[in-house]
């Protein structure tokens, strides 16, 4: 059966609203999906850029802010401008990385772009990311297991595969060998993938 | 009544799936469009660019392809990616701001896209606009306008209404104080639109 690869990084925006709706979309399509966080920081260094695209070009960064506000009313996620931005998600990735085929990871996905966009809280911060995880009922421990050689490299190795992969922003959705990239495209990588495993049944 | 103002480029990729479909889609809504080409090289040169951003950074320009391949199809809207990108529009948008409140502006704007990214012609050549003119029966001097300083400094002034309005890409759609950008919030801009004029005639 084919899956969804949903790539995302903690400090994308877009990846906010797409985390929240991937889960329902998917299980309407019946669709699995592959959580995937990676970091656009080497990708964005790599074209020369210190810094996120928005914040370079503030054109581009006020659209993006009112832009983010009219999206995320219109699902009625409780959204709020970040204080610091592009907020620092290495701990919150590497964390991520280690449970991602873990049954409840959207749950904590969720729970981490809730605090950085809806509640402004620093997702770099040991105390938060604990909070979350106590929320839910997980070991705090798991923040020592995140900081480990093996969690390092296990995203250093999932933002190369993003890179090999022709991923330059977030969220990026990968089918077979196909990229959608955006949260607009959600629901058209979610019906790729419905039409794949269609034909797949049907051949 | 809120009007859309529609800002496009003839060399903007995803402007040609949203002039095809803006017509259709305000008529739907009881929408009035106007009509407005700019120039997106002086926007792009303030950043510092001298080309397309999809040539700057191949990735994204690689992905672009695919992903407007993939939302032609949807539509149904002949494609072939243009041996020249971006083609120089110049000539083409000048004529086009001369023509801009005609109520035959649409057909005139479409049948240029489809030359670009349709056919694959050179939409500078003073030969492919005259026979788009002769097709839609209108009068090949209107070419020796579109050269005129008359008609330069509407282009010129457009463009800089572009740049003041926040534009930093194509296409965009203007509603009062709103920016929608991208083919992809064709739909939303036309909605806000439709919003306003309900609380206009309630009000």
């Amino acid at each position: 059966m084919t899956t969804v690869e949903f790539f995302f990084e903690f400090a994308s925006t877009y990846s906010y609203p797409a985390a929240a709706r991937i889960g329902e979309h998917a299980a309407l399509h019946g669709i699995s999906i592959a959580w995937r966080p990676f970091l656009l920081g080497p990708i964005f260094k790599a074209r020369g850029w210190n810094d996120s695209p928005f914040n370079l070009h503030p054109a581009k960064g006020h659209y993006m802010w009112r832009d983010l506000e009219r999206v995320c009313a219109a699902l009625e996620l409780p959204f709020r401008r970040p204080s610091v931005f592009p907020r620092n998600g290495l701990l919150a990735a590497r964390l991520v990385c280690l449970v991602q085929d873990e049954p409840w990871v959207s749950d904590l996905v969720r729970a981490i772009y809730a605090e950085n966009f809806a509640a402004d809280h620093d997702i770099s911060d040991r105390i938060v990311l604990g909070e979350i995880l106590e929320t839910l009922d997980r070991p705090r421990e798991l923040l020592d297991a995140a900081q480990s050689p093996a969690a390092k490299d296990r995203l250093r190795s999932q933002t190369e595969r993003a890179a090999a992969l022709g991923i330059f922003g977030a969220p990026s959705f990968v089918v077979g060998s196909e990229l959608f990239w955006g949260n607009d495209r959600l629901e058209d990588a979610l019906a790729w993938a419905w039409r794949e495993n269609r034909e797949a049944s049907a051949g």
